[in-house]
Order: structure tokens, then sequence, then C-alpha cells
């Protein structure tokens, strides 16, 4: 992965000329932004390890430029720009990737006893600054790779696997096709992001409805904090109490590290179809959904996408296949005067396939929903894991580009969509640099739904994080007053820990409170984040 | 509901000429219990309350003897055994009944203060001694009885309900129906079990396939805890961090009183079809099953009886209608020579309950079962709250008779099922006194599926507490040494707090007793309960 953005560094998302001047219409023409050469990333002098956690890492120690330039920040707005921008606001101090969980735990108790902070890193993928490597209150910070756990031992008649928190989306995938089997799970973040930050994040993927989210899936989990080891049993439920693997899975690497997943998976489906529809408005489009979700007719992969991010999503896509397939819809479409989106899919057998699609097409029309066909669903399909690469095309042209989500029931969606909609656009506006604000929706549920923001404007240059945080404070107060959570799938971090009275109260915050400091007594695990300081 | 037992007073379960012959060859005839009266209950002095906790109490303060002797145990068959005998173990100093969440928090605040323990009731259906009023470490014991909290506010939009704790099963359903809807949540206890109680134990319902258990219906929850209040968003999903919902859900009373409860909810069926079908033995029979969940074919109801289940069950069903509907059936199958009874059901519009039955019937068919028809089917489902009935009527007899359940991977279903069932039988044995234990499988999963033990056996006169803790302890070791759950729905209280560390180890424990010991600093609540002492 490119050190300062998303993929490989050969691969580009090539914004078209189209594209190009809508911006430069719609924006203006940003000022282009620099980066610099990896060898100019200014970082603060490392601090030595005590010898103690230094002999607990033993063989998993890295202490070069690189190594550390790489867990310096996630993958938000203000981690990207601050790299790329050569001084990402903290890096660990070393980073130290145990080979198995009992070395995870002598690396906490000597990261403990020594009063080093322990910053957990999978995939590096948070766009929440969850894997910032602050030191909070201690000396030192290292950053715990856990790329070395990878192991995959699959139950073909329970249907379950054990997975290593450090498989990757496509490793993990890759070891259970061998079985014929998938997780399907399969977020943006897919290609990089791994099993143990799925956990740790409450991860959902795009074909949530169909295999449950990540939290849904997982049905046992090992973690190792400072204070030991806790490990559910992998039985299908339980009725034992106050489920401790719901407190481990969305911890976030501030109770401790997850060291082992195990996971409901399924037979990898025989065929996957996905279709465009098209509704008149977001309105009427998501009581659409609401009818299919309430009816049971949910397609495995439901994602509706308002006016704005119809229009500037279709004329964003720029490669020329990506044209030929969307540009033949989107004329037809314009035809009808706007409108939005819907993509649809759904995966398993053909004939429950054609089954389900005849099922969810019946509610779809009924709704007022017109079918576009196959067409804008390949390409939808092909371009489902694009979204952080056309981020550093617009990053390299000077854009700020960010997105964010929520969920609400449907009583008060639209309050909810109208409300943070209307909160990113004023505040773009009061810091002078009004920008297209976007929305989808891709998670439903029978009794409501996410909203998925992305928003770019041009940049405030020279005052880049100011801006950034205006407006994300703006949506995230939005989001409370409106009673919507302050993230569906996204997490908390460093960037949501304020918000997270306004989530669970004063007293849920002490609850959390009294888990992390027997769990983590010497609050080393992950400073900083979930928790408001 | 009898103070002695299950259900009006004037409702028994008659048990036929045919069933009192096989019960007294199979076991022998036991020797009659006897029942005291009512006033002859033997309590301990009622300890005064402090005046605080009194006036905290108001209007809601009940302290009769009846009012005692109601809130003094649930109905396993040590607190029924007990209570016929009129030797409850403890009972309460007083029955507080509060009018809304700001009295609960009151009264919490003033027990605190004075230490006096808090024992939240509901139905008092625990069969896990969930409800037994002992005051731990303080001086004495209130029952806080939330019948009063019993409002249903519907949201129609977003098929939610939100629910008083102290509604019981038929008063929310009679609620919901005034909305053309349903919760579905439909266990054996159903007739007298609370919202708050479904809550606090995760409870399963009898259709938990079709419309959830009750921990996957529940989307808010509301607790008052003695540090104060605590509520989680109604949002769909969130990713904020740790699921607090899933502490307070199955926290049993030991945090706090759930006093608001917000559920999804269903459109009512416009049908429901049950059927009976057979399969060869219980090992083929749960193969059925796994395919059917495997392949998303799962009925709403599924539950598979063992051969000895079948066999007795069907020859206690005393009543002439049963007799008739089951007998017909039971001849039939008998030609066959024995076999397991496989009870499914669908719900819902009439078009998706004949598609949903036709794509089941075809994978019952494939693994080898065959189809009985309705009349089994309708038998069940007359007789699918009868359970407690009959074990008033063994009790009457003068048996021993007890049920327990847990779940594990189907890689392990049979090992956990020979493992328990010899357990039982063994024990049952090495007191002197061998005996029926028959077995079904209520609830399946993907990766998994619930097993429920029954045992009848002669009563141990003169030992029956001693008899019943050997028998029940070891198959509480049987389940924990082949790695199921100690209870898949029927919860913790204090029968099983002593297995668990079993279930979630000691670093679990300690998580657990961290947020105890923070949202009930003062140990009030429901002490013994839980956690082991």
């Amino acid at each position: 992965m490119k050190w300062w953005g998303w993929g490989a560094p050969e691969k580009r998302f090539e914004l078209g000329e189209d594209a190009r001047a809508l911006l430069a219409a719609e924006l203006g023409v940003a000022e282009p932004a620099t980066r610099v050469e990896l060898e100019s990333v200014v970082l603060p002098d490392a601090k030595p390890l005590p010898d103690s956690l230094a002999r607990a890492a033993a063989d998993g120690l890295l202490t070069g430029h690189e190594d550390r330039v790489r867990r310096a920040a996630g993958k938000s707005y203000p981690d990207l720009f601050r790299v790329r921008s050569g001084h990402p606001e903290a890096a660990p101090d070393a980073v130290v990737m145990p080979g198995s969980a009992e070395q995870v735990a002598v690396v906490l108790r000597a990261s403990a006893a020594a009063g080093v902070a322990v910053v957990p890193f999978g995939g590096g993928t948070s766009v929440v600054g969850g894997v910032d490597p602050h030191p909070g209150p201690h000396g030192a910070a290292i950053a715990l790779d856990l790329e070395r756990l990878r192991h995959c031992e699959v139950d073909r008649t329970s249907l379950t696997a054990r997975l290593g928190p450090g498989l990757r989306g496509p490793a993990a995938e890759a070891a259970l096709a061998e079985h014929g089997l998938t997780l399907g799970h399969f977020p943006q973040s897919f290609e990089y992001a791994t099993i143990g930050g799925f956990a740790a994040t409450r991860s959902a993927g795009q074909a949530s409805a169909g295999y449950g989210r990540f939290d849904e899936l997982v049905t046992a989990v090992e973690m190792v904090s400072p204070a030991g080891r806790v490990a559910t049993l992998s039985t299908p439920h339980t009725a034992a109490g106050p489920a401790l693997r719901e407190l481990i899975v969305g911890s976030e690497g501030t109770l401790g590290v997850i060291t082992d997943v195990t996971v409901r998976v399924r037979p990898a489906p025989a065929v996957t179809r996905y279709e465009g529809w098209f509704a008149a408005d977001f309105e009427s489009g998501a009581e659409v959904v609401r009818a299919l979700a309430q009816a049971d007719r949910l397609p495995d992969v439901t994602r509706l996408s308002d006016v704005e991010e119809t229009r500037v999503s279709l004329a964003l896509a720029g490669t020329a296949t990506w044209k030929r397939s969307l540009l033949d819809s989107y004329l037809r479409l314009r035809r009808r005067t706007g409108g939005c989106m819907l993509i649809v899919g759904w995966e398993g057998e053909p004939e429950d396939v054609e089954r389900r699609r005849a099922l969810s097409s019946r509610v779809m029309r009924a709704g007022g929903a017109v079918r576009l066909g196959a067409s804008p669903g390949r390409a939808w399909s092909r371009g489902r894991f694009e979204g952080p690469y056309l981020r550093d095309e617009l990053l390299d042209l000077g854009y700020f580009v960010e997105t964010l989500e929520t969920s609400h029931t449907w009583t008060r969606y639209q309050e909810l969509y109208g409300a943070v909609g209307g909160a990113l656009r004023d505040a773009l506006a009061a810091q002078g640099t009004p920008g297209l604000v976007w929305c989808h929706l891709s998670h439903a549920y029978r009794d409501g739904a996410s909203l998925y923001f992305t928003f770019v404007a041009p940049r405030k240059a020279g005052a880049e994080i100011e801006q950034w945080r205006a407006v994300k404070t703006a949506a995230c107060e939005a989001i409370v007053a409106t009673g919507g959570t302050i993230t569906h799938h996204h997490a908390v971090g460093r960037d949501h820990a304020p918000y997270m009275s306004a989530e669970v109260g004063a007293v849920g915050i002490e609850a959390l409170r009294a888990l992390k400091g027997r769990l983590d007594p010497a609050g080393i695990m992950n400073p900083g984040k979930l928790l408001p300081g």
C-alpha cells in the first residue's frame, strides 16, 4: 500500500476530462497539492524502547523510517493530509510484529510494566483516527502490527472458521475459497483491512443484508489484554449473562488485542447478479428500501444514492469502461430529469437468486422504482472498492474530500438526512469553501438504515485541518442533535470519541471506563481512542 | 398464577390412564407429594424496612404473607419443591411495586443507602434461581415487582415498540395486536413471563428462527442502576464501541433494573402452518435441521424430539383431543419402529408460507425425513405452553422432574447430546432413582443448535434437594467438559453461577465484576446471581 494514500503505487483512478470539468465548474480549480517524498517525512525522534520490551518483541521489532511512517496514521482526511505534507501528527517509536498470541501477551506485559502505549495495527485503514499512534500519558508508543497472525482453520460441518487478526480481506477470502467458502464481508476497505480490524470496529460490508455485518458473523473471539486472556465459547448462542463477545467486538484496541476471531462462513455463491434501478427521489427510494426490508425482500446488496450522488458519482466515474456502461444509463436517466440510482444484488445458487430477485423486483416496482438493467450493477461491482483510489486523485488535485456515516430509524431517517446534509453544506460555506455533498443508503434494516455522506470542496490552503474540523464537528453535532448514532460502521477512534457521551450517556461511559480500568489498568491500550478524554 | 406452581388455579394438565401406566411401569409408583396450604408456608420474619426506603416505595409497598410467598421463589424444581413443602429458602422482607422508572431510581438509591438487597421480579418464571430473594451480605431484601410498568408505544413506520418491563407476554401481544403487529416471541413461559425478564435473561421463543431470539429483537434498552440511568440509542445499528445494550440484556437484574425495552415487531402473520415430520433417529434428524439452517431453509418453528421424547411425550400428552390427533400418527410411527418427531412451522402471508414450506420440504425429504401431516403440528401448537402444567401434575404425583438446556456447534452436537444424556442417566441411577431422560432441539443456527433435556425420576423422599443437586451438577459438569454453553436460553441465575468461570474465563469474570462494581457499588442488585460467589 502507498504510504501516502490507498492501494498499490502503480494503481490509479484516472479522472476523465468530463469529471475534471465538472469539478472545475462546480468547485473551481483547486491549487494542486504537493506530496513530499518518503525520506522527507518528518518524524519525531524515536524514543528508545526499554530493554525488557525490546526483548519481548524479539525478532518482530522494526524501527526504520518507512516502518514508522507506514504506521504513523490511518486513512482519514487529516491523516492523509498530514502524511502527504510530510508532517504526521505522531509516529510510533517502534513497530512490533508478534508471531503468536503468547508473544502479544508478553509484549503487553512488558509495555504495561514500562509504561509504553500500544496501538494495535491491522490494515491501517481507519478513517476515524483509530490507529493514530499517540502515547497518551506515556513516554513512548509502539504500533503492534498483527500481520504475522494469519491462521485460518475451517470447520466445514459447522460452517465456521477461526481466523487470525492479521489476515487481510483478500487473503481470508483466498483461504476460504480453497474450501469453496466465503465470509461475504466486502466493505470498501476490503482489499487492505484485516479480520482483527473488522472485529475491533464492527465493520459492515456492502452485502451486509445478505451475509450479515461483521459483528453478526463473529461467533467467538479471543483477546489478549494487559490483564490476561479473554476468550468466549464458540457455541452458536448463549444466554450466559452480558455478552462479553459484544464487549470485545467494537473495543477498537482499547481493551486489548484481538488475537483470534471465529466467524460464520457460507458456501461461495454460484452466481452474483447486480442491477441498477431508479427511484424518482431519495425519499421515495428510501421508502422502496423500507418496503423491501420490512417484507423480508431485501437484496443482499442494497445501495440507494441520493440525487446528488447519482449525478456526481456517474460523472466522476471516469474510466472508459465505466463510461460505456454507465453513461448509457445516465443519459437515459437524465431524460427522466434527475433521480436516484438504486443498486441491488443477489448472491447464491442460481435458482435462489432468480426467485429472490423476482420477489424483490415486485416490491421495487410497487414502490415506483424502474429497472435499468444489469449494466449499472456490473459497473458498481467493478468499482466497488474504487472509492479510496478516487480520493487520492482528488487529494492530488488539491480538493478537500471526506466521508462520514450514521444511521437512524425510518421514522427519523429523512430528518437526519436533511440535518447532516444541511450541516455539511452550511459548514463548508461558512469556511468560504462551498462544496458538493452527496449521500447513499447502503445498510438497511427492518427498523431503519444507514446514511453515508461524501463531500468534496476546495481545500482551504494553509488551514486544512481547521477546515476539516469545523465541517466534521458541524456534521457530528447535527447527528447527535437528531438522535442518530455517531457511527454506523466506521467506528469511534479519536474523531468520534467526544460524542460517545451523547451515544451512551454518562453512566454508560463510566461502565466502559470500569471495564477498561480492569482489563488495561495501566491505560496503555490505544490511548485517546473510543472514550472521551 | 398458583403460588405453588404454574398457571391459573383452575387449569390442570390431566394425565391420562395410559400416561400414568407408563410412568408406573417405567419409574414405579411414586409417593404422592403433599402440598401445604398457603397460610402454612413458613416465612422468616420480615425485617422492617428503613423509613427512607418505605417512603421511596410509597404507595407501591406490600408486606402481606401471600405477597411475600409469591415472590419467595421462581419455578425451578428446588424452588417449587420448597414452596410446596411450605419451606421456601428465603422470602423478600417486602415487595415494592414502583410506578415509574423515576421511582425505581429513588427506590434503588434508598436501598443502596440503607444496605437493602433488591431482587427485580417480573413474571417470577425463572427456572435457574434467578429471582430467589437472597439478601447476600445485606440485612434485608426487597422484591422489586415491575408489574406496574406496562406501557406500549408503537412506531408503525419503523416497526418498533417501546415496551414496559412489566408487560407479560399475552398483554404485550394484545397491545401489539391492536396495531396488527406481533413480537413473535413465544417461549414456553410466554403466558406469565414479562418483557423485562425476556430481556434480562436472553429468552428464546419457539419461533426464534423466524422472528429472532429476544436479544435479537431488542433495538434499545433503558436500565436504572444504583449508579444512575443508562439508555442506548434506538438506531438500527451502531459501531460506536462495545455494545452496552448487550451488557444490559442478559444482566439478570445484577446491574440494575430494565425499565424500558424497544423491540422490533412485525405484522401479525396471516396464516400459521405447523406440521409433523419424522426422522429415523436423532442424528439423522439433526442432520436434516443442519441442512435446513445452512441452506437458509429453516422453518420459523423447528423442533426435533429425540427417540425417547417422541415416545414419552406422546404417551404423556394426555387429553382426549391430543390423543385423537397424535395417537394416529404415533401408531403409524410405531410401525416404523421408533424414530424422532420433527415439528416444523411457517408463519406469514399465505403465499410466502407456501413457498417457504415447499423449499424446506425439499430439504427435509432429501435428508430422509417423512411428512406426517398437519395433525401433529396442530397438536404441538395447542400444547406449546403446556409443559409447566404437566410438571405440576408430575410433582403432585411425587416425581422429580426438571429441565436444562445448552447448545453447541454441529461438529460437537452429538457428542454433547451423548455426554449430557449419559450424565443425567448415570447421576439418577447413582441416586438410586433411575429415570427417564429425553431431549429436543428447538433453536437451530447455521453453526449449531440447542439441546433441551427433560428428566423425570422417582423422588428421593427426604433428600429431594440433594437428589436435584447431584443430578444437576453432573449435567452441568458434562456440559462444561464438552465445551457447550451452560445455558442457551434459561439464563444463569444462582444455579449456573458456579459455571460462569468456565463460560467466560477468569479475566471475563473480572470484567463483569468491574462492570457491576461501577454500576452497583453497594452490591445490592440481585445478590448471588450470575457471578460465581
